[in-house]
Parts: C-alpha cells; structure tokens; sequence
C-alpha cells in the first residue's frame, strides 16, 4: 500500500457539495467511483482537507487515499482525468509518507471570494460570482477587513448549526482588489468555521452598503453571536483556493 | 409600434444554438418567450444578427423587435432579466429607427476564440475554452494569422455545407494575446461564412503545432477547397463579441 496525496478542482455549480450525501451529486461520490474502476472495482476511500457546501468551487482541495498501484504523477493524473466527469480535474498527484492526513495535517487554507458589481447580471457569472449591484464604498470594506484579522474567536461569524466547542482561529491575511466591475477577496488562516468566509464577507459588503458601521467590527465579534453580524454571502462566489501543510 | 435594438449576452453551454429548431433549447425562443409574457401572451418576433451554433457564446449578440410598449432603456432590462433564465441577459434596449435591421444593417463583427493551454483539464475552462494542451509555437500562430487578414475568398475556411454564393470577406483584423495559460484570438471583419473563425482558428493552431506550414496559407485559400484548411476548433472557446452598425 502506498498513500498519495491528490490536488483537486471543481466547479461546484453541479454539486450538493463536496461530501457524500442520500441525495444529490458530490465530489467525493465522484472521485470514490473513479479510483474504484482503477482499481477493479474495490472501494478507495478518500480523505479531503474539508468538505464544501453545495455551489462552493474548488481550486485546490487537497485529499488522501491509499493505494496497491504504484504510479507516477502525470499517469494518476491521465488515468483519473480520463473516468472523472468533466467539472472535476485532479490536478496533481503524489507519492507521500503513510502517515500524511489531508485532514488533519493541514495548517492553513487560502479561500477566494469573488463578487460581481455590475448593474445587469452576467451570463457568464451567475455560477462564478456573487452578484452585489449595490454602491459600494470599497475604502471601509478594506477598513471592515483589517478588523477581521488576527486571533480571534470567530463565534460571530460561524454558522450557528456548529457544534464545534473551540471558534478561535487566526485569520492572518484579507486582501481585497477591485478590477473593472469585480472585487476579488482573498482569506488566509489556520482554518476556518462552518461559512466563516462567507459571512465575513456578507458583513464586509454589509459595511460597505452603510447598513453596519466599520466601528462595530469589534463588538461584533466580542458579542460572539451570530445574530450580530451581517447575512451569509452566497455559494457560488466561495473558492477553496490552497491549502497548506 | 417602436423598434428597440438589444444588446445580449449568452453562456452558449446550455443552448442548442441561436435559432428556434424543432428539437432542443434556443436562445431565440427564451428571448420570445420573455417578450410574449411582458406583451400578454402576444407573439413578439425577434431577429439578431447572425445564428451562432450550439456551445457558443455571445457577449454582444445585438437583436431588433418591434413592440407597442415605450419603456426606458433600464426598466426593458430589468423586466426582460426578471422573466429570461440565468444563461442569457439582456445588457441594454434602446429605442431605434423603424428601419433599423438587426442582421441587414450589420457592418461588421468581431468574434473572440479561447484557446486554453494547459497541460491538465480545468473544470472552470471546459465550456468557456478549447484546451489545447500540445507544444505550440506561438510566432508561427502570429505569422499564420498575418496571411488570413485581408480581402479574400474564404471558401477554404467555410463549412462545405454553406450555400452562399459570394464567399468573399473582407477580415480587418485578427490579434493574439497570449497570457499565463490562455490563448485569446479577437478577429475583426465585415463579415463572417458559417464556421469561419473556428476553422481559423483550427488551422492557426495546426500551423503552431507544425501540421500545416505557415507559407501554404496562401495556397489554401486560392485552392477554395475546405479539405485544405485544418480542422474545425470546437464551439466552446467561440464568442460573439460585438456588432457593428
């Protein structure tokens, strides 16, 4: 047995997420399926660095999974590419110690946000972005994001079905850049809550519509409720970008 | 009565083509579908500029309709977008004169052709781009794309099923921009044979991977003989881009 360590993309307009589910299309079902008719038909399970929600893309989800072929990188890749549908793409694949775990060896994650401002929607957007054609004042978007950053417990924006007892985490990088009518966000930290980024950036955009002053950042994340902060940003914007380890 | 000129964008992935066929979705048939239900179930006729096939895109597709209605450039958006499903929106309406002509007064068009490189597939490219990922000598795509500009007889480049008899167009301008893992084509003409800029594009690529010489260009054209040319590129990197008048 050999254990291999795989990049993954995918488009997650076509799925219910990443997870296997009762119902609904999912990455995991998908990529399971494809290393099963590699390998005969036995079952390959694997083991992703996190899930993603339904409509989350991926650029570089990181998984695990143990193998008796011993194959080089761009044949793993040919091989899975070619039983894969085509909204998923290994991108990589390599050869790592036994006791590598995407899971829980990962130490940080970049995630993306991508928002559209135009004022009429975009055919060519509409699974790829979040469409905010609302006056924005991009200066306190980016004074909102300075106060989002550091160790802190991230209660507040956490999706308030969580039962995870510990919502410290370090955030330690928001940049924010604006090109023609998008505004791309990009996270990085040592991990992140149920919807964390998505309503981190619903409240960024919460302040720069006025509806949420800059000034109450602080007191938003010292009241750790969910309540406090502003609403969820939509799926379809969220790229889970890298992950370290 | 007044005419109105529109202006329209297409994620072409989901359509059958442009025009209303007996089987299979249209984009003409979504936008007089639309206009019916903002004119009471009454029939609103449609014509654009040219037909694109199924797979292809458009980002300034420009159609004229005639109608009882007097609205304002934004609220026809805003109606139409309200009633068309999320692969196609209208981007502006603006009243024209009654003898405007949608496909008759065209004077030329440019079209836009992605062409993605890499050496993996990427899911977020696999209906905006044709990948292409063999060894490619990008000066020689350039050389090739000097001899196709100009006044000339394109019977070589045009679907042998086409039934027009004056195959002779006039191509203003093609330009290539290469970027990161992209390839984007823009080619600017009078006007445009069926399946001319994908077969452009099809023998330019067979000139960068060394099938075709670049100095038989001009024997290929002069020979007015499609099975001359190189292949057909695939629809999916295929974009509309704008109309002239």
């Amino acid at each position: 047995m050999k254990r291999y360590k795989g990049i993954v993309a995918y488009d997650g307009s076509g799925f219910s997420g990443y997870q296997i589910q009762p119902n609904g299309r999912t990455v995991q079902e998908e990529l399971e399926k494809a290393l099963g008719k590699m390998h005969k038909g036995a079952e390959v399970s694997i083991v992703a660095s996190g899930r993603t929600d339904a409509g989350v893309h991926a650029k570089g989800q990181v998984i695990h999974f143990d193998s008796t072929l011993q194959l080089p990188s761009e044949r793993w890749v040919k091989a899975l590419n070619g039983l894969l549908p085509g909204d998923i793409s290994l991108m990589q694949v390599d050869s790592v110690s036994s006791d590598f775990h995407a899971r829980f060896d990962a130490s940080g994650k970049t995630y993306k946000y991508v928002v559209y401002t135009g004022s009429v929607r975009d055919p060519f957007k509409r699974h790829y972005a979040a469409h905010h054609p609302y006056k924005l004042d991009i200066e306190k978007v980016k004074k909102a994001s300075e106060c989002l950053i550091g160790t802190h417990d991230y209660t507040s924006f956490c999706s308030a079905k969580t039962d995870m007892d510990n919502k410290v985490r370090t955030v330690s990088k928001i940049s924010i850049e604006q090109k023609d009518d998008e505004i791309v966000f990009t996270f990085t930290g040592n991990g992140f809550l149920y919807n964390m980024v998505r309503i981190m950036v619903g409240t960024m955009l919460d302040v720069g519509t006025g509806k949420i002053e800059v000034e109450s950042i602080p007191a938003i994340l010292a009241g750790r409720d969910r309540t406090l902060a502003g609403k969820t940003a939509p799926a379809e914007g969220l790229y889970l970008w890298e992950v370290y380890y």
